[in-house]
């Protein structure tokens, strides 16, 4: 729906769905084969001369994506395709040292932290920048007065800032939590068929973190292909950050209303049946997202439950929940920049 | 995610995917102004001569759709900027007369009808199809013996029939529920800016019925813009259909297991790592579907909670889910086929 | 938390947990038994006269409820201790008929089955009850003047009927889905062992039959051990209701707003902090309802994954989540009704 | 549920639900008010003879619980009626200087921060036995030989203590985040009655830091009464637990089948039909506690929207489910450490 023809840019967003698109995947999986290749050619694990055939072929690879896509639905992922294309363009003499000692989900998991890394970049800056359009408003009308409510009933007279802050404040803690997060999860996955690297031997720590730098993702302590609690962490993140701003959201859909009249927006909706109208579009948004990723979330856990060495059925869980859900954080964050700049009027003056 | 240039066919389904494309909405819409063009000339509310010429500017209309898409995020929904559109291809003369007296909402949720009436006659089909292929398989293998387990230890022995009945039961009840909630679903929705068909007083029945009758559609008995019941029955019903799979799909990743081996699939996944290994990827993808669902179904029932004469916010929430949901639907009961078709073998003879 | 000492009558229900009570469900374990033996002995399976001090040991029998919470832990059901219990009660002479060609399932759904008519039962009437009290709001203000309002902004004038019909309508529908839904789950459940009622032979469907009219339960096509696609059903159904009132709360508590004052309500929340509040608790109570039983029913669905002839996780998940989602709709029921006595003005006059 | 008189014990913790028992929170309510008084005294607020007054009446007060049950249906929590109990209990000459600048939430928050506490400190406990438990087990049978499977299929040997660390590794992480996210909720809630502390003035924050030290709790930033993201942060901990203790039992299950048996479990459930089974009871009620708290997630998440300066709403959606959260993830963590107990025999030895 996010990448929907009609929806696409009120409920999605452009950058995120680029970063999981296929094209941008299978150009992480060569970037992975190249510095698994170089590394095993540093550590010898194959013949260096051979690294810098497969390391060029990687590099003048490109992936016949509809057929890749046609055979996904047969091996359940699209790393085996992949790596029948990349082995017959490099060569049958180096059929043996493609893709050796690794599995697919060491690609796909890999490709994962490498895409969420830029997300991650846009998601910091779009906080600051939200944060400070939140400070503009603090700035214009923070000291007005507000009827401050409770259960939706009048209590007490507070001050816009009061409640501006309110969305403010988890902001900063957000910020704070992405960065220790952010490191969690743009990390090497690397554990070969069964998560123990038997084909490296002793030299998987060496080859981790050679592969590792050259991918520019941090080094875990260990494979994470069973243990996805990190990622999880990373969903809940980005829920709350959405059911921050879908109270931000409903707090301005609120707001606006009229008998109510604490804030003033330009530039709402138009209605096909009544022009006179101007429908608090962004505000409604947020609280669409806000509820949506509260949904998505239950999924990211139920994936916990991943049996044995690799689940299949777990896995391929998140690869239909988790794009989405950044997907719907970036256009969250665009969106309540996008109302905080509607603001033309908050509270009343003394 | 769905439409993903990778895991498109794998999590997707390409005839729901189109149903809910912006084409498919787009021409839905201009059905709709057809047909409420053609009921108000007939019950003369609007002049018959403008209802010919609006009905011929409806048929020669191309919407630019970037254009729609771009204003869709100022309105929130696409209907605004299709009727500008409209109206500016049909000329000025008609303005007061195109989409009157009817609303955004009379459009969008008529056209979610129409495009849920094709996907449910596909789903009544594959269904058939299924029970049919479930049925070969108790015809092949269903007096064979398998251990029945309960609590995942070995219990006592029953047929293989014994278990396939318990995928196909459910089937033949969710064929007859979904000719009731389908009966229940695919109706005009004609409300109004308000719901209360105020512009059409007396006539409103009778335009709804010829409206209803030129789209093929049902008749409700009171319009439904904020009575969303029967959408989350279907939400439900399309959880459950996935659910019944996911079991199966369940069984089925159980039975294939070494040192169970009671199954032989064919055809099943590759590896990456492993050439010797077969992976059950069909059966493994119904758990997913089942599972993805079974989240989803929630954010339907939360879009219940819909506020006064129209909530966008609740309503948009609709949107990002049902259409993914039905698309796990069509591509679970297409996958499952596929599954009982890769079964070369179940339990054991006597 | 809905049996809590303080917060018991607020969000839940004493009717619907003494319902679910252990003591509850041990006595309808003691009415299974009965039913058994009698149809058992009728039908020649056990001795008449056996069958005779069987029954009568059936009803003198107090079970050590305590041990038996105890022995649950071991056994993740009840109904081993329970038979224990029961068959030491009765006497060694009677061991082998005691039970016979049953299953913990069999007792534990029909136990299910049984407290589920008694609340259907009061559903039926509180949803009629309460469609009176709206009627009597209609009746009372129905033709009063409320601002209708899309998108939390106001629209068009509409009367106060027109919004109190969005919350009655599907009350009616939902008391007809209940009528088909409860039909479909007030039914026996005899499986055996692993669903093949093999020790039955071919007097299986003659013991349900008498069975199901001595519970005066229906009697399904085929045992439902693993084809929970009904409850499923059922959980929808009381989601839905939820839902529609959790629309008409969350409708009150936006009419109820100082500045909107389209309700006037009577004996509202007093406030620790400011005494001159009167807070719509009954109101806000229904949006927090709705939002629950909206998260408890995907559990629900994910437990439709019930692997092989009995999925001990699957089904426990079940226990878990419906007892607390039926107190959930019947405090919601009560509380809707309690709400629409509270009312005092609805809308202006003209 | 959970204090089922039959299942409280297997799908319950005694201690969690003590710990929110309304008794607890009664005792809290208590200490909350001993604090402030004290505070208010100490920073002369309130006269400091009328401050020993009311924290002695505050000392033998014995609130009447089956009334304020009753008042909680009205007030929508049970603060305004304990409140009301304690003034009439201390007398009318304190009535101004009780509960003073304060309001229910303020109450009820810092009682759940003081509940938590103690939940978190047994969860730590807890956690490092598991711990331990498992260490026995890498101790005992780590070197011994696992198929090592993927997508459910057989893929290559592992040794069992690979298999273990994939439910160890997480559960470390999980101690390491509960340090950080028990700081952040363990804190006092004092905002007064829209948040502002308005009542108080500059003297605010030298009350909340008196009051913190002498509940022993932390003092935040600010209020958090409109601000759950650090309760939904720990939400999300919860179901990661249990999620983690799920992927354990899920393993546990499929190792324990018959053609499988990679496991030997002693003391597994009995069954009432089938004498010659050991059903791995402990390992399913794992798998079900994962799959309630992934859903029960999805609930804290909604309650993000939490409208103004306080939402009733949102606010009780978070009792309805985050005491049940903790009680299955201390269930969880309990059952886990008597699953690896019962362990005999894990993998093949060499």
């Amino acid at each position: 729906m996010f990448e929907h023809a009609l929806l696409g840019d009120l409920l999605g967003d452009k950058v995120v769905s680029t970063a999981f698109s296929g094209e941008a995947f299978l150009a992480h999986f060569c970037r992975f084969e190249i510095a698994l290749t170089d590394a095993l050619g540093s550590h010898g694990l194959i013949d260096s001369e051979n690294a810098v055939a497969i390391i060029s072929g990687c590099r003048s690879f490109t992936p016949d994506i509809q057929k890749i896509r046609a055979e996904t639905v047969i091996d359940g992922l699209a790393v085996p395709a992949f790596v029948r294309q990349l082995k017959a363009h490099i060569g049958d003499r180096y059929h043996a040292d493609v893709h050796f000692g690794t599995t697919s989900q060491d690609l796909l998991d890999t490709a994962l932290a490498l895409s969420l890394k830029g997300i991650n970049e846009n998601f910091a800056l779009d906080i600051s920048v939200l944060n400070e359009s939140l400070q503009s408003l603090i700035h214009a009308y923070g000291q007005n007065r507000l009827m401050g409510r409770t259960r939706m009933q009048a209590a007490l007279p507070v001050k816009a800032c009061d409640r501006i802050m309110a969305w403010q404040a988890p902001l900063e803690r957000h910020l704070t939590r992405l960065e220790r997060i952010g490191s969690a999860i743009c990390v090497l996955q690397l554990g070969g068929a069964v998560g123990t690297n038997h084909v490296f031997g002793e030299k998987a720590a060496a080859i981790a973190g050679d592969m590792a730098t050259s991918l520019d993702l941090g080094i875990p302590a260990k494979h994470w292909q069973t243990e996805r609690d990190n990622l999880v962490d990373y969903a809940n993140w980005l829920s709350m950050v959405t059911g921050t701003l879908g109270k931000m959201g409903q707090d301005f859909c609120l707001m606006a209303q009229q008998g109510i009249d604490d804030v003033v927006l330009k530039g709402g909706g138009s209605s096909s049946a009544m022009p006179h109208k101007q429908n608090p579009i962004a505000a409604e948004t947020l609280v669409t997202l806000a509820r949506f990723n509260a949904v998505q979330v239950s999924a990211m856990h139920q994936a916990l439950v991943h049996e044995q060495e690799r689940s299949g059925s777990a896995w391929a869980l998140e690869w239909m929940v988790l794009p989405k859900m950044c997907e719907a954080t970036a256009c969250a964050l665009k969106t309540a920049h996008r109302l905080a700049g509607q603001v033309s009027g908050m509270g009343q003056q003394h």
